[in-house]
C-alpha cells in the first residue's frame, strides 16, 4: 500500500480539488494490514524478527530519545514482560482460556513499514514490523513491568507526555497517535458496557471480548464450587451474539471550522476561559449521534458563538490521540443575516469576535504568537495569537488566507 | 438556528462548491439545544406543553401510523410510565438518589422545531418540543410500558423496523435517526466500561455517570449492614474524576468512497457475499483510531480490492442510525499503476470489478435496480444493481457521474 506516495501524483482529482492536506499526526508510514490481526503466526513473526520496533507507552507517555525522536525497544528487550509468546494463543483459545485474575500484558500490533526492507517477510508483505506495548506497571506483572523501564532510564531515555511539549517529526507523529489511542481504550474498557463483567484484549489490541467462561476462583456465585479445570460460567452478555460495536476501539468524531463572514472579509474565533492571555482558535466540538459533519458544524457554530451559518464544506481531517478524537476540519459561511454574536446560548466560550483577515494573517506569520504552551506574554508579538502549526486550526486558517479567500476573490 | 435555510441563500463558498449535499437521515428540522439537557426546569416545561410530541421506540423500532409516517404520542399518554415528572431532579440530586434496582424509563429531549411555533416559549427559545421514549417493556415497569403501547396498537398504530422498508420523509428520517441511536446507546451502556458497574442516565438521554453510591440493599460487600436510609458505597471509578468520553454517546465514524480510475473512465464497485444477485456498491469501512479519513480511505480501498489510491476528496456525510454511525462520503482516485484488483488481502468482499462509466450511469437511472431489498430477479432490468437513494454510496456515484466528471472532462 503506497500511503506515502498519493501526495506527489498528478491526478485529475488533484488538480480539480488542489494536493491533499496531510494534518500532524495523520500521514502514518506504516500499513496496518488490519486483517492480519487475527493471524497470530503472522503476530509471532513480525514480532520476534530481529528489526522489528516495540514503542514502549507508560501512563500512555511514549519512550523517547528527547523531545523530538521516539525511542524504540527490540523484543528482547521486552520478552520478560510480555512473555516468549504472547501471540501463540488465536482469539478463539484465548477466549477459553481466560482468567481474568492474570493480568496480560497489552502487545498492540501498528503495522508494517514498506519502505523499510530489512529482511522481514511474510506471504506477499515485506516491511519493518511496528509494535506497541503498555509498560504502565499493574496488576500481576508490576515487577516485570518496571524490569523493561528501569534499563531504559539507566540509558537515559525518558517517557514524556503532551504537556512537556512533544515535538516528534510527522511520521513519528502519527506512529505516536496510533499507539496511545489504541492503549488508553484498552485501559479505559477494561469491562464489558453491556453486561459490567471484565473484558479481554483479542487480535494484537484491537478487539476486546467479554469471555463466557473465566478460570479466575473468584465467582461471581459463591454458592458453586470450582477446581482449577473447570473454569466457571460467567452471566450472558449481548455482546457475545453478533458483532456489537463494544468490542472495537471507540474514535470520537469532532467538527473544527474557519468560518467567514458572508462578505469574505471576516473570520470569526472564539477564546476560552482557561487559555493562554490573547489567544483564539477556530471553533470545535463533538459530533452528536443522528447527526451529520456539516450539521454538527452549523449546530456548534450556533450553540458557542450565536452565528449562523450556510455552507460547511469539510477540508481535510485529523486524528487527535487525547484520547482517540477524529478532527474533522471545515470551512464554512455565514449567512448574510446571521453575524451577530451571541455568547449566552452556550456558555462554553469566555468570547468569540469576527477578526479582519490581515489581523489574523499576521497573527499567523509571527511565529511567537503561535503555540499551544504559553511563552510567557513578553513573547507573544501581536495582539492576536493562535493555535500551533500542528493543529488542524492552523492549516484551516491558512488555506482560507492563502488559497481560498485569494481563489474567491478572483472569480 | 437556521437549519434548514442554509442551502437556499447564495454565498462565496456555495459559488466557489457548488450546493451543500443533505443526504437522508440527515437535515434535521430540529435545534437540539444541547446545553438545556442539564436545565431540567426547562425540560420540565418542554415536556408538559400540550403541543409536545413524543416519539415511541419498542426494541429500537419506532411507533408509526405507516411505513411512511412517524407517530406521536403526548405527555398525557405516557406519563403512567415514565412518571409525573421525570425531569424533577437535576444531575446532581438523580446521582445522589441513584437505586440500581429501580427502573428508570429513559425519556430523551431530541429538539425543537422553530419552524412549527405553537405556543412553547422559554426564555429565548420558541417552537415545538420533541422528546422520544424508549417504551421496550422491561424491568420493574414492564407493566406500565405494555399500557402504553397497547391503546397505541388498538388505535391501529405499530412499530416497524429498517427490515419491514421503513421510508419516512427526510425529516422525519433525520428525528428518528437521533432518537434510535441515542437509545441504542442507552441500552448498550448499562454498565461502565471503566469499572463494571451500573450507570445511570442524566442530562435527558444525552449522558451516562456511574455514581459513587447505591440504594440498592444488593450491596457488592455482603460483610456491610446497611439501612434504606444510608445509600452503600460502590467501588471508586476513573470517570467521576475528570471527563470521560466513557459518559457521552459514542459515534462510530465509517468511509465510504466512489472510486475513479487513473483516467477517470471507470467507477470501482464491490459486492459482499449476502447481498442480492447483481448488487454493487462503493466500498465502505469504519476508520481506526490514529486514523485520518483520507488515510482509511486508502487502507480500506486497499485491504478490500488492492486497489492503491491517491487523492482523497471529502464530499458530504451522513448519519447512520444502525446503531449509531457517521459515514464520510468521499471521492478517490487511484494511482496511475494501482489499479489492479486483489481480493486476497482482506477476504470480505465477494468481488470487486472496474465498471465502465455508462453501465453505472444506466443502472442509477433504471428504479427497479435500486433497494435495499431484493426486489425478486425479474425486477432487475440491468447486469448491475445499485443501492437505493437514501444511501450516500447513490448520492456520490451521481456526483461523480453528472458533476465531478463533466467538469473535470472541460477542463
Amino acid at each position: 500500500m503506497s500511503n506515502s506516495r498519493h501526495d506527489q501524483i498528478e491526478s485529475t482529482l488533484a488538480r480539480r480539488f488542489g494536493r491533499e492536506t496531510v494534518n500532524y499526526f495523520s500521514g502514518s508510514p506504516l500499513n496496518r494490514l488490519s486483517f492480519l490481526r487475527a493471524n497470530n503466526l503472522f503476530l509471532q513473526a513480525a514480532l520476534k524478527h530481529p528489526n522489528t520496533s516495540v514503542l514502549l507507552l507508560k501512563d500512555l507517555a511514549p519512550l523517547v530519545q528527547d523531545a523530538s525522536k521516539l525511542a524504540y525497544a527490540t523484543y528482547d528487550q521486552v520478552r520478560g514482560f510480555i512473555g516468549e509468546n504472547p501471540f501463540e494463543k488465536n482469539e478463539e483459545e484465548l477466549i477459553k482460556n481466560y482468567n481474568s485474575s492474570i493480568t496480560l500484558p497489552l502487545v498492540l500490533f501498528l503495522g508494517i513499514n514498506e519502505h523499510q526492507l530489512e529482511g522481514f517477510e511474510y506471504d506477499v508483505y515485506k516491511g519493518k514490523p511496528y509494535f506497541a506495548v503498555d509498560v504502565t506497571p499493574k496488576g500481576t506483572v508490576k515487577k516485570e513491568a518496571s524490569n523493561v523501564i528501569e534499563p531504559m532510564m539507566a540509558k537515559g531515555l525518558s517517557f514524556i507526555e503532551r504537556h512537556q511539549n512533544l515535538k516528534l517529526s510527522a511520521p513519528e507523529a502519527a506512529i505516536f497517535a496510533q499507539a496511545r489511542a489504541l492503549i488508553d481504550w484498552n485501559s479505559r474498557n477494561q469491562f464489558c458496557a453491556g453486561c459490567g463483567q471484565s473484558t479481554l484484549s483479542v487480535n494484537a489490541g484491537s478487539k476486546r471480548v467479554c469471555p463466557p467462561t473465566d478460570y479466575a476462583h473468584l465467582s461471581i456465585d459463591s454458592s458453586k464450587t470450582e477446581t482449577f479445570n473447570t473454569p466457571h460460567q460467567r452471566l450472558s452478555c449481548v455482546t457475545r451474539y453478533g458483532i456489537s460495536n463494544l468490542s472495537f476501539p471507540r474514535t470520537d468524531p469532532a467538527i473544527i471550522s474557519a468560518v467567514i463572514s458572508h462578505k469574505s472579509d471576516k473570520i470569526l474565533l472564539g477564546r476560552q476561559r482557561s487559555w493562554p492571555k490573547n489567544m483564539y482558535s477556530t471553533l470545535a466540538g463533538f459530533v452528536e449521534p443522528g447527526e451529520s459533519i456539516e450539521e454538527a458544524v452549523r449546530r456548534e457554530v450556533w450553540e458557542e458563538s450565536g452565528v449562523n451559518l450556510g455552507r460547511v464544506v469539510i477540508h481535510s481531517t485529523q486524528p487527535w490521540p487525547y484520547p482517540a478524537n477524529l478532527m474533522i476540519g471545515t470551512i464554512s459561511q455565514a449567512l448574510p443575516d446571521g453575524e451577530t454574536i451571541h455568547l449566552e446560548f452556550d456558555p462554553e466560550l469566555e468570547d468569540a469576535q469576527w477578526f479582519a483577515l490581515n489581523e489574523v494573517r499576521e497573527a499567523l506569520n509571527v511565529e511567537a504568537n503561535l503555540g499551544e504552551i504559553p511563552n510567557g506574554e513578553e513573547e507573544c508579538k501581536g495582539k492576536l495569537r493562535l493555535p500551533p502549526k500542528t493543529a488542524i486550526a492552523n492549516t484551516l486558517l491558512r488555506v482560507v488566507l492563502d488559497e481560498l479567500l485569494p481563489e474567491i476573490h478572483k472569480l
